[in-house]
């Protein structure tokens, strides 16, 4: 079975660095990603490049993307504006979140839960009338870091109401990392039935080391795709405690051994990860990632930035 | 549902450190784990002094341990003068280790498959004669460092063999960390139906950061006994590439997430891991480790050594 891995790197991960890259740069890392296997990836965001400046020139990247016709780039954008300037740099997907927790959204970007929905939903109608495929996140889908443990009839409810707006897919999300396989079935146990595994992906942060555990449960429940950050890298600024997107290298090396197919060597994310260190001045690599690296060198003779 | 979590580290985690302990500091690192509620510990080996040092002392060390009506202490041992050593110094819990490949017992013990089995086999009939119970650990039981993957069969005929023989439990043991969540439930599905979920535990390694993806799915299958070293101490020092048993607090901090009762608070745990490091000279923490360390200075008031 393939299963989607989405390399949310080069928006989540970067977005939340104390070191602002270059477009150059960051068209640099997208470019050895997709060189790598990688065919769905989250590109950038089109935000105000006074709060998130590490995003700054997203317009810019998108006119250098490659191989657009054989990789799924998508863009983040937080309202209607951002739509349109997303669409008319050329993306063809465009992210929206909502959180499902009304403290969340109003310490995140200042609107109540509804207001936030109305927002996504408007976007998610536009995009369906537009061919544009429009992407949700349920963003503190498991637990808020303002107001805890979420019902997962909660997550069910606001999962129906972007399906019924002309959301292509819906992607759970463990913005903190505070999720536990239990609740990961719960949510899906819900959500799946009605609106089919093929519509979900997941999302989760590695925080407190259960994100693999998680997509073990969520891939029982029949889902297919998971987001993932090249070495872990980012982690979400406007989330007390957030720290910490599971890793690519250590969900493709699950998937594969489990017999899954994602397209990806994990050993072609050793170069990767390096280059996202040098790129961004900060350690990175996930749980398996030192087990990977000796593996790396073993096989490519120790040639530390071949293959 | 009581998930019961094995503490290997005072025997599993320190045998492979380059730093020897005296029995006063083992038995101060056993000590402290009871204290913290744990309730399963493999306390030490009667192997050769001179082939591990780390494990001299042994007998002296059982003559040490407080609560013995309430905590189940187990003793690894290689052969039957280990048995009697051990049963001699009050073991009343005798772990043999079955390797299910022949490479890997005749690069380990210099005997074969066959002759393996036929001394543990010896071993757990006498334990079931004497009223002493005996866990047979089926090491390598997903893959060998030297002959690959294993048949799922090879670990069900030899699961068979020891509860033949009277071994009390059976240990699947994933001594390399190469096992993923699909081979676990492969393993299981031939076993569990047979032996019963409740005559096994299951033994991880963290390698390739997927021991909690493989607890997640035994848990799935039944198993409710897992084997944990404080802070993800030790390895196996015979093993090519065998680093990483999976850490307590992990486990500890996954199972309670999952609404799995284990008797133990993972927060306690965070004052063990310190006085593992103190005690071993080497930095220890499972992934967890840096979320549970800050939540346990939050709600400890950042006394680094209290309570």
């Amino acid at each position: 079975m393939y299963v989607r891995v989405n390399e949310v790197g080069p928006r989540d991960g970067l977005q939340s660095q104390g070191k602002t890259l270059t477009v150059d740069a960051r068209a640099q890392l997208v470019k050895a990603l997709v060189d790598a296997g990688i065919r769905y990836l989250e590109a950038g965001s089109f935000v105000s490049s006074k709060a998130v400046p590490q995003m700054a020139g997203t317009d810019e990247l998108f006119g250098r993307l490659s191989d657009i016709n054989h990789v799924r780039y998508a863009a983040l954008v937080p309202n209607m504006r951002g739509y349109e300037l997303a669409t008319a740099s050329g993306a063809r997907v465009v992210n929206v979140v909502l959180s499902v927790t009304d403290t969340m959204n109003r310490k995140n970007i200042r609107l109540s839960l509804d207001e936030t929905a109305d927002v996504c939903a408007a976007i998610a109608e536009r995009g369906r009338r537009e061919g544009i495929e429009v992407q949700a996140y349920l963003a503190v889908a498991f637990e808020c870091p303002f107001e805890g443990r979420v019902d997962p009839e909660v997550v069910a409810t606001f999962a129906h109401r972007m399906n019924d707006a002309g959301a292509s897919k819906l992607i759970i999300a463990d913005t903190i990392g505070a999720a536990n396989p239990t609740q990961v079935r719960q949510v899906l146990d819900l959500i799946v039935p009605e609106l089919g595994a093929e519509r979900l992906s997941c999302h989760f942060h590695d925080t407190r080391g259960m994100a693999l555990a998680n997509i073990t449960a969520a891939v029982d429940r029949g889902v297919a795709e998971f987001d993932a950050s090249i070495g872990g890298l980012g982690g979400c600024p406007f989330s007390p405690g957030a720290t910490g997107n599971v890793a690519t290298e250590d969900v493709v090396l699950l998937l594969n051994s489990m017999g899954l197919d994602t397209g990806i060597d994990p050993l072609d994310l050793v170069p990767l990860v390096r280059l996202a260190e040098e790129l961004t001045c900060v350690t990175l690599g996930g749980k398996s990632f030192r087990w990977l690296a000796q593996e790396y060198n073993r096989t490519h003779g120790g040639d530390r930035h071949g293959g």
